[in-house]
């Protein structure tokens, strides 16, 4: 799994910074994760193509995580797309579309399905072929959702050496594959373990958006490989954080540390710090592991590689 | 009066282009004139203050000239903005803002006084401090609407040595420059004519948003100093535009050569042509004094100045 960062800004962005927008790629299938405005343009910047993006997550209604959704859809519709996006939002975003796509006489030449978020605890909202997608609750001023990506198990490796040892049957590798043991011609048994080893521990990644610091939220996102937190402000403005029901880079690392998440990449930085250092310094005096979005950066997720 | 050039691809955006809008300069005064996905990064990176901006024109309301709109009053919003924002777009648009604001819940702190057009020739929209402004009607597939910005009649100037020589009294300046003649202590009338020059012709921009060549639209921009005009395509796709409710750059060259134009920018540039040079020579042999419309650069408009 990889993720590129789109956009890193809080609600205003900056000649630097983009509102929120990020690409998962799990096995080859982009997931786009909140669509600021221009996401479109950056996802072209940032060559990734929109025609391949079929699921879209949207965290919650403000514009700043939601309205490139629009220009994304006129693009795709201009350029004749046929699939159909799946799209994520929290449930009054679905007649919210209706009535746009109506006031602007735009008809998608694709099915766009619509699955209105509404829930109370981590739930499963996608069962796709390589990944589960859970949707969290989050703190924030509106309804807002937090995203886990997470790989699933895959299948048993069979040692190379062990196929012409045993002389396994092409007929029985799948079962082997899924955990079974050898049944020899002669009836003989050969154990699983004897003959496989495990396949990789699946990666996992969670997307924070908007939020307040919130006591379950690291049990939400428990041993993730990367958190993404948002980290509008710096501890010295924890008052304003807390107004405005956002998080300070502390914050974000406290989440990161409570979970025992392998790393933590801070963005959705306020407008008014054009050195976001003194952010990061804190959030790493917490946990070591953090880094600091970057557009059009791609970090690849693992078990223990640096991001 | 200066131009800068803001967004110069059509619906689709490219990795270079952006979607339609310009922001005219004329006194230090800013109008954005269509407001494209992405106007307020546009904005941020050629430098221009969005909280300048109190007048915007919507052309027509398809997405690549509207969908920046919503994300920059939001912005303005947030910044605080108390100055009315003088908003003018195709009438039906007042409601869908209206259910835009309301759907996000955005109160903004500042009044949006809306004028909805609907003009059958061309009319005065804004009777501004330095310049007029008219909408005209187009012909597009939607309600299109194209705009002149017009300078007042400056005042004329009293000429240096007329002042001393006629000993011309603080008193009857300010007639003297609206066009009274001197009136000496004496009685003696000096006439107007001897002692001044007449102000700088006044200057004009035209906007000729998403539109078919139609034979009255030359007369609309008649010896406009500057017309922006639209050239989605190159004339070997002419049955695309006209299908489409576009020009080609031969079209755009001859509404600047029949309207008697200074200069003609062209743009809105269909996303299929990396090289728009073959556009732009298309143009130049009709109307020689044609160019193409970069981003970020701005194009002072003059009497006689290159573009």
């Amino acid at each position: 799994m990889k993720l590129t960062i789109l956009g890193s800004s809080s609600a205003l962005p900056t000649s630097a910074r983009n509102p929120s927008a990020h690409v998962l790629n799990a096995h080859e299938r982009l997931y786009l994760i909140d669509c600021g405005e221009g996401t479109q343009m950056q996802m072209r910047k940032c060559r990734i193509k929109i025609s391949k993006i079929n699921h879209i997550f949207i965290s919650h209604l403000h514009g700043d995580h939601v309205f490139g959704l629009y220009g994304l859809i006129s693009s795709l519709n201009l350029m004749g797309r046929n699939n159909p996006l799946y799209l994520y939002a929290p449930e009054n975003f679905g007649n919210i579309l209706k009535s746009h796509l109506n006031d602007f006489d735009i008809k998608p030449c694709f099915e766009i399905v619509f699955t209105g978020l509404k829930v109370k605890k981590p739930e499963v909202i996608l069962d796709d072929r390589h990944i589960f997608v859970m949707a969290f609750p989050l703190k924030h001023r509106v309804e807002s959702y937090g995203f886990i990506f997470r790989e699933k198990e895959g299948d048993r490796k069979i040692i190379k050496e062990m196929i012409a040892i045993h002389n396994i049957p092409v007929s029985q590798m799948q079962r082997i594959k899924k955990g079974a043991d050898l049944i020899k011609e002669n009836g003989t048994i050969i154990k699983n373990e004897e003959i496989t080893i495990p396949p990789p521990k699946p990666l996992s990644y969670a997307y924070c958006s908007d939020t307040s610091f919130f006591g379950r939220l690291p049990i939400f996102v428990k041993n993730v490989d990367l958190i993404y937190h948002e980290a509008t402000f710096h501890s010295s403005l924890e008052d304003m954080a807390r107004i405005t029901g956002h998080s300070t880079a502390a914050d974000a690392a406290r989440v990161a540390s409570k979970a025992g998440a392998g790393k933590l990449l801070i963005g959705h930085f306020s407008a008014r710090y054009k050195d976001i250092n003194p952010l990061l310094e804190e959030a790493r005096a917490i946990f070591p592991e953090t880094y600091a979005a970057e557009e059009c950066k791609t970090y690849i997720i693992s078990h223990n590689s640096s991001v």
